[in-house]
């Protein structure tokens, strides 16, 4: 431990994580701390496997220490005092003599779930007990992992001279639409829960050029689905003088780069099969298909479904496009009628946009597009969907100001991570999932 | 740029930020992008000064494009397309000779705010226009460190084992007293917006050993105050093991990795004095200052403050105290009756608690401690206060499951920003503020 007490001494100082302990030699001292994962008395001598967030250890006790651990409920917390010597164990290759057994915590006899995952629970006893939960290796794997993609986005988009931002989450109008907005009370106004960072980070292009947002956001839909939230963690980007291709680009070489990251970590176990192996590698070596719009309503009603321009594709129509694309594939110039105001129109084609989804397979991950910089356009864009420009006069006065032309998107991460681990709801991406029915722990 | 069209062309294609032309070779040909930030007209030829988010570039102007510059306002987003070449001006070491300007578009010719910072503005008229604002680069430049800060603190965090979580910000009950917390309807329940991190980061320990988050938290405080606002960015960290000396050492140890961060970057001009040149160097060599408490009560009734045990330093207290103590210290021991119930007694002196407020000054930037993790002990605390041990079941019963001893803090990261770059008002630090009147833009 780099920091020593420099006041009253800290009878619980751990010498070393057990994943440390491989590269020190026999016969040094150590102190590790975690959870009793096993016992085993066999007569004159025990045995404890040790866990803690890197791995286990296997601890031998004899004498008064074997005493003392026979009375340790498992799971319990303990710090062990020893020395590393050699091992005949088959599964380890050294263990720790103990000389000392602290207590720290003992756990209840009766736990909720089993933190070593031999008897499986059902996600609902899982997520009520979370943090035991989590003492499982494969659980708390799938939060390790999500910390270091967050690094490795967070550091791409500094290498692309992004800058990060942080946008409010209140707000004070239900700007985009609204219906799906928490409302509360705000010092005698209306609040609401920011659903994106959309307005925001097109008004900071105005100077800012490049900014990029990691936060959560809020959505009061009522609807109970294995991929969608009540909160989510949000990945957006925006950037001047760049169009919905370049976005793509970036969105993709973005990807690769964290496919190649889940590639070259040993401890990735992914159990989408879709992203392993040499799935992964063509993946990561092949561009990303783009496919319009148009040719997806051809294919679609090639297979039976009746859709016409302008319609949304359905969960039914995306499932059937997502079994014959069944991995990254972006669905490009969407009908414009179906884009939010605020995307651009295709020149060539003005009933188009130029705007992109990135999907795996039937799940949408990424929303994007080029966005309109014209404040005359804007304008006439809000009144077509029927909304009022003057309810979004601070948002439109930034245009006047010399708005350069700018382009942008947001990745919901969650879903994200939900994909990349082969996760089967997104509930197992997050650590407090909310949803409809669940606001606790 | 890295990412070329790949469909229609990007008629708005930039070369080069302006902060990259003086690695160019004199004839090289570059499109550069941004604001006018001045136009000279001297008869044959004139002169744009242009604006990027990395600096200013001059161009030169003749004939047509001369023409075409002078209809267009100040402040307007242009690209320009040109070949360096040397100058005789004594402001720039080279200039754009241009032969194409193409307007993206037009500023309005009455600006809210002066964006060259010529004319200053006050702060509500800034914040109003906060994106015009950030084109003044003593304004943006406030945010870009703030997003390299940003990166330290996240950088310093996994050197030292910290996993990064996303803990809800939407929580089910108002547990840590609650008056404070804002309220809405959650499909038929009760929400609130958390304060803090504070129980989950605690519940994370148990599996996760160190956990790190940075995110908003949200204080329905109805007070206005230059260094309070009603929503935050707060930086949190939770440890095993580890006590609040060994936190402390951290917070120091971040704290001067920043200090020498803003010492080695050359674009920081900070107007406090007291992190500045010499004295910043002192800060960086010496320990922080640790003041008792109890030390902090006699210096207080030396200097005329009536204070006894148990009391909270008043503003006037900090006050006093920040003008003998006017950089960084730490405030230790605090009376167990001033902290929350989740920290932990003194054993030596129960009355006291292991507990931290770092300060700069009279101003509070982080409060730890070392936490309770005995849930006996926890669900005393909680009656002493006047909280009910039911409404905290959910918390409670983790620290049955073999918590081990941990330790953490919160760190007000505006706050932080305001102290380092010698800031007046908490607003000045971020980008879209919220207090009790302003919840837009």
């Amino acid at each position: 431990m780099a920091h020593a007490a420099q006041n009253e001494s800290n009878s619980y100082e751990r010498t070393h994580f057990t994943s440390e302990l491989q590269k020190l030699q026999t016969g040094t001292e150590v102190r590790v701390a975690g959870w009793i994962e096993d016992f085993r008395d066999i007569g004159k001598l025990g045995f404890i496997i040790l866990r803690d967030v890197t791995g286990l250890v296997q601890a031998v006790l004899v004498g008064e220490n074997l005493q003392k651990a026979k009375s340790i409920p498992r799971q319990s917390n303990i710090l062990l005092k020893g020395v590393l010597q050699g091992t005949k164990s088959k599964n380890f290759p050294f263990e720790i003599k103990v000389e000392e057994v602290f207590v720290f915590s003992p756990a209840s006899l009766s736990l909720p779930v089993d933190p070593t995952g031999r008897v499986e629970s059902n996600l609902d006893t899982r997520l009520d007990s979370r943090a035991l939960d989590l003492r499982n290796p494969k659980i708390s794997n799938i939060f390790i992992i999500r910390s270091n993609v967050l690094k490795l986005i967070r550091d791409f988009f500094l290498e692309n001279k992004f800058i990060e931002v942080n946008t409010p989450k209140i707000i004070g109008s239900a700007s985009e639409g609204g219906s799906n907005l928490f409302s509360f009370d705000y010092f005698k106004r209306k609040g609401f829960l920011a659903q994106s960072p959309q307005l925001y980070k097109e008004q900071l292009v105005l100077a800012l050029d490049r900014v990029y947002e990691i936060a959560p956001f809020f959505r009061a839909e009522n609807s109970h689905t294995l991929r969608h939230l009540n909160e989510f963690l949000s990945v957006d980007l925006e950037a001047a003088y760049l169009d919905y291709y370049e976005i793509m680009s970036i969105v993709e070489e973005l990807i690769k780069k964290i496919l190649m990251h889940l590639r070259d970590s040993n401890n990735i176990e992914s159990e989408n099969s879709l992203i392993r192996g040499n799935a992964l590698n063509d993946l990561i070596s092949n561009p990303f298909p783009k496919i319009s719009y148009e040719k997806c309503l051809d294919e679609l009603n090639r297979l039976g479904e009746k859709v016409t321009f302008g319609d949304d594709l359905s969960d039914s129509s995306l499932k059937k496009l997502g079994e014959k694309y069944d991995k990254f594939y972006f669905i490009v110039d969407w009908p414009l009628s179906l884009k939010p105001f605020y995307i651009h129109e295709k020149e060539s084609h003005p009933t188009l946009s130029k705007s992109f989804d990135l999907q795996f397979g039937y799940l949408e991950l990424v929303s994007g597009g080029t966005r309109q910089h014209d404040v005359s356009k804007l304008k006439s864009r809000l009144v077509e969907q029927g909304l009022s420009p003057e309810s979004f006069r601070d948002h439109l006065r930034v245009f006047e100001w010399g708005m350069p032309p700018h382009s942008g998107c947001g990745l919901g991460f969650d879903r994200l991570m939900m994909v990349l681990l082969g996760l089967s709801n997104i509930r197992e991406a997050v650590l407090y999932p909310r949803d409809t029915s669940r606001i606790s722990p």
